[in-house]
């Protein structure tokens, strides 16, 4: 244990003399306060059971637009500061100092690239989602909560874009092509799988993420009883979403109860 | 701190000389009892689920009829009795000390307005109410717990009121519209929405809320059964409904829960 | 308060000395322990959501089977040692000191006096019951947990009974036809109102009345599922209740639960 | 410590030499590690409603492969070390010491006499699965995290293989039948009464019980819409069960929880 081989001293001195300036110097220091609003979101979308064990929340870097922040590879409810990698556009962690990062951190960074708009992103495989991914029958906004899918929800086909997969996004060109099936929505449901929701803020993206879910238990319910029912409309949702921190009540509530 | 500024000194004189009595003298006390059950009940629909951070509940003053309280703008789980505002019929707080209220206020001060039996309203998202409030599956008593809306559960429908808007309650006009709807019943369902429940107390509207939300669940789950059934006859939903503190025992368990 | 009216003195005196004695000493100590597992029902059956405020389970006084324990009129929950009140077979309390009946206790009173086999007895509106008493399709035994109602299970049309009424077995009569219905099976759902259900013991009937609920939400999925189902066979159900102890385990954990 | 008692030390010769060769030398000590591992296997499926206070999970030993570790008969939420049974293929406990057996560990031995790739093992019955074990409705793959069933889920017919029972294994007749029924799948269903799981490890076994049940409410929520869906493809399904720890991350969420 004390005895370090010599070939091993001389790699990390070099690393730290050469590699190391060159990594950490670019790795703008995101704001505290951001690193614990993505530590307090991972606990959030667990208690909400949004997220279990798996899945992921990340934000975009507040002044680095070509970063964004997502957790080591670890269960959300554990995450700590201290578990939060920086990660660039080609999904590579900037100073990973030995922590791993998720297979599927490309959903996060070709969403990214692809969208400016979008500076939250929560990947999850709630289960009230997965018989609109997995069926012909469209995810709807039942209410004004969920006004954010008024314009529709797509749903990428991993098979449809890479034929016989293990079905995760494990790469750049996948993470592009769900990319392109989201287009300009706030969300989209993956096919055997999951779904992904976008938003301007970690609040924006809890929120539409907890709604979303409650919104599709309220459609399945509606389905069961066998009559005609009707959505929200397109109109309607756009006038509803003209605030721009859509979900602060419900962020102010949940912040408290994971902090406390 | 213990310096004021010449100028706030006489402002705040000027006010407690003419402003104050003119808006402070008609704030009559609500009872401290009264101000306990209302942020009790706050904590119980959040505990029962039937409100999450939306939603609100009022109580009528008791002895200025034609004032309301009702928390400020905030999740109804954290309200303390600092919180609660009283506000007129014309959803105006009398004495706001720069607390701001919920915005869609109106839908309890035109029901206060145009309902002199009604003391409490519950405004409230629960997502088993959602699929009545969407479709053309009238809401039905199942059983004597919900005995109170025998008599039907009239569906509001914004739409219709006012056309296109982003489907909140946010004045006057589609308050007074909302009561309208409600009639003289106990509850009404609001599409794309949620619902407002009305009682003579607030341990009744609390008891109605949760029951009209358990119901609802019962009925979905009936109908998914494919058979033929049945619900409460009004005349046996008269009879039931002649214990004027109809949900005692529950409210006694539900105020000692959220108060230990 | 320290003055007595001289006949009421009077009447208090003859009481002790002339009807205290015959009735105290008609009141046969129930064990403590029975006592103890009576509470702890309560407690079992409020947590497993089988009981809310409302509801209630008894025990036959084990040497006086004319006899049986009851909480007095409260929620289950609150439920504690001092609450027990001792019931004759006409629903009369033996020794009430001030403690108020259930109003509904007339269930208990007429399937002791019907049911020389059953020694307690649940009363509860567990919403995974109410489809199957309000509608046309039958409750059955999906799996072996819930055997004992392989030979069915009657619905009481208080309706058929007695006409329009509060839907409350409010009275001896009320309570004869409801153990009527129940005949020789070992549960009965109330249409548009809940179930009584009955065993050897107080393990059991709280065995019984938690897999009641659960068999029935898995006979609502069953169904919704749209295809073929089967039922627990009667010979089979026959077989596997031989043991007198049927939940025996489950009631080990609860009432640790609960005790802890 | 270091003094052994002469008696002591001649006793444990002899049994070493004549007793302990015929039981105790049999027993070849399972490491602490995969005994708290089961241990928190039985608390874990405990905290996800896969067991109640039926059912049971066992783990072959890591070097006697004719032998594997089972609680004794008791509610997998109180289960500790010292309650751990080592038993053989016969399913007889090796050294019971008066702890009592569950009566249907013939589900284990024979299973793991029949499977060499199996070392794990979960008895259950979690009301999502009965809907497929009494229908003719097959349990299908619904998203990747249940991807071991992609290949079909028998479902074993007690009555099928020995007419009128009570519906148990209780003999290692039933225990063959029921290995025959699962042949090389990763989960068999059991008529009227639950369901089977295996896997390569304890992690692994409670991961896909876990799946396994929210897979299948999954289902019953997708069939509810009534419009066509798709299952993962078994090539699929292949390519994404290549990780030998495929609920690793799970498993160190569940952990922790289980033993804070």
């Amino acid at each position: 244990m004390h005895m370090i081989e010599r070939r091993t001293f001389l790699t990390t001195l070099v690393s730290a003399v050469l590699a190391g300036p060159m990594a950490r110097a670019q790795q703008a220091p995101a704001p505290d306060d951001l690193i614990a609003d993505l530590v307090a979101a991972n606990h959030i979308l667990a208690m909400e059971n949004v997220l279990d064990a798996m899945g992921h929340v990340s934000v975009r870097h507040p002044s680095r637009p070509d970063r964004f922040l997502l957790a080591r590879s670890m269960p959300p409810e554990l995450v700590m500061a201290a578990d939060i990698l920086e990660l660039d556009l080609d999904a590579n962690p900037v100073d990973a100092r030995g922590r791993t990062s998720y297979l599927e951190r490309f959903i996060h960074s070709e969403i990214y690239r692809a969208r400016r708009d979008v500076n939250a992103i929560v990947h999850c495989h709630a289960p009230s989602l997965i018989p609109f991914a997995d069926s012909d029958v469209p995810l709807r906004a039942m209410y004004h909560m969920a006004a954010f899918i008024a314009d529709g929800v797509p749903v990428f086909d991993i098979r449809q874009a890479a034929g016989i997969t293990d079905l995760l996004v494990r790469d750049a060109k996948l993470g592009k092509a769900l990319a392109a099936s989201l287009g300009n929505k706030s969300a989209a449901l993956m096919r055997h799988h999951g779904a992904v929701v976008v938003a301007t803020s970690i609040p924006n993206v809890v929120g539409r993420s907890v709604y979303l879910d409650l919104n599709a238990r309220v459609q399945i319910q509606t389905m069961s009883l066998g009559g005609k029912f009707t959505s929200v409309d397109p109109a309607e949702a756009k006038l509803r979403m003209t605030d721009p921190n859509e979900y602060a009540r419900a962020w102010e509530l949940w912040k408290r109860k994971v902090t406390r």
